[in-house]
């Protein structure tokens, strides 16, 4: 038999590198965490269960992201898209009596999967930050696209514009070019517009072409280049997608990088408080299990 | 005073990581030997010159390739594009009167640059290889695409391909899926109607979200991430140029699979003997100096 989450409980947005905790009490936020304590970081999951409830009162709790994958607790099943809160409480996957895992959802074709974000992008339309018919982007190392249908995920694709980046960088021909920090100026724009080429393996070679002939300056190379991972990754999405605006959940940093992005393609770009999201997102899955 | 490369030279194909030396006799190769010697293992340039000579003959020596980079035995100019025989011919870099670096050439915009590649593109047009007026690939690390025109190099690309390939085997999420080897088989032509959308960043996490759902076998991934990359390359290319042809460059095997990317698109493709193109290209550099 499994308890309802009810009026307090503990939620956890438990990824790769990083967690949050979020004490829920009456459909509200009473305290949040953050530490690096992601799932790569954890051996014993239950010890880690018992120190959180240790620490923010022996509640049940709803667990969310990376801790529901192989890498994780315990694998709990994708929902298939189109996905709403309703499928995700029905999916939950229980540990025990009080302790449950949010499923991921996947899409089938063009085969793409989350874990964690579907939280988000639900909880954002739940909360009102967002409508129930729209685009929503999640920026990072694995780039989240999500089309919005009717307050439920409806389809999904995701780009790992962030991990090209990050290879990119510590790797290979261009590392020694892009140690310098990203900054939102010229160069950014200049990468933008050549990543609407869509023509990512040459644009890259280009890089290294412009410092052996002095057309710029390496300080300017890895804006260059993170306007040429993003522009690429936005034009190939707009391409497809017909809405005005595109919500977008990530820090201010990235956030705005994006942003950039979208309003050269002459569309919206509008963000939204992600944390406040995912809390939306998981007091709804909580308020129905 | 410098010398002619006369009736009997040496030359010498020294890339970053092999090299190929070959005694020229009469306008033709009287022998040839390839080694691992690539720039990036030697210090002593001069020695390693003097070495080949004592192995060869005590011959004036024609050089082309890294070695004449900034990582190399002296960095010779770029030459502009447009660019033929005779201006490569004209902008050897003497390191003394009977040993001289063959200049790169450089296209300003975009910006991009070639080095030991212009010897074998000249020269497959010179040794009839191919036609004057043709677009020529020489696949590999970092990919040329050669736009030929009144038998010079009127404009090229170079593509990042391989070395995307190679990051990914290497690092980051993908890395433990692609070990498999690359075979020119459905999975590969999945991968280049994949890459035609050139949305790579997406197709590539597409690749992990086809093991997660189980709708693809790890053994097939590598070869589907090459079709991937090699399919999007071309694409990319294949968009602009109006070649009937594509003539490549590459020992067979990679050489085969962009052929199958080529045809994949309608085109016909050819490969030619590129050890044979580079022999011709040095020889008509070495008469005309």
């Amino acid at each position: 038999m499994v308890v309802s989450f009810g009026a307090r409980f503990l939620a956890v947005d438990w990824g790769t590198t990083n967690r949050r905790v979020f004490l829920i009490e009456g459909g509200e936020v009473a305290r949040t965490e953050r530490d690096g304590k992601g799932v790569t970081t954890v051996e014993d999951f239950a010890a880690e269960a018992a120190e959180m409830r240790g620490r923010f009162g022996d509640l049940p709790m709803l667990l969310a992201g990376m801790v529901g994958s192989n890498i994780g607790w315990r694998a709990a099943p994708y929902v298939p898209a189109p996905a709403g809160l309703d499928e995700l409480a029905d999916g939950l996957l229980w540990i025990d009596d009080r302790t449950a895992i949010v499923p991921g959802v996947s899409n089938a074709a063009p085969a793409d999967v989350m874990r964690g974000e579907e939280v988000q992008l639900l909880g954002a339309v739940e909360a009102g930050l967002v409508p129930g018919d729209a685009l929503l982007a999640q920026p990072g190392t694995h780039c989240k696209w999500a089309e919005m249908a009717g307050g439920r995920i409806h389809s999904f694709t995701t780009a790992m514009t962030g991990e090209l980046f990050a290879l990119l960088r510590a790797h290979g021909l261009l590392a020694a070019q892009l140690g310098a920090e990203v900054s939102l100026g010229p160069a950014f724009r200049d990468g933008l517009a050549e990543g609407a080429k869509r023509d990512l393996a040459a644009s890259l070679f280009g890089i290294r072409a412009a410092r052996m002939l002095g057309q710029r300056d390496d300080a300017d190379a890895a804006s260059f280049a993170s306007g040429l991972l993003i522009g690429s990754d936005v034009a190939a999405r707009l391409a497809v997608a017909n809405h005005d605006t595109v919500h977008i959940l990530a820090d201010p940093a990235l956030g705005g990088l994006y942003a950039a992005a979208i309003e050269a393609h002459g569309r919206a770009a509008r963000l939204v408080d992600s944390p406040a999201a995912f809390a939306a997102g998981i007091i709804a899955i909580g308020s129905r299990s």
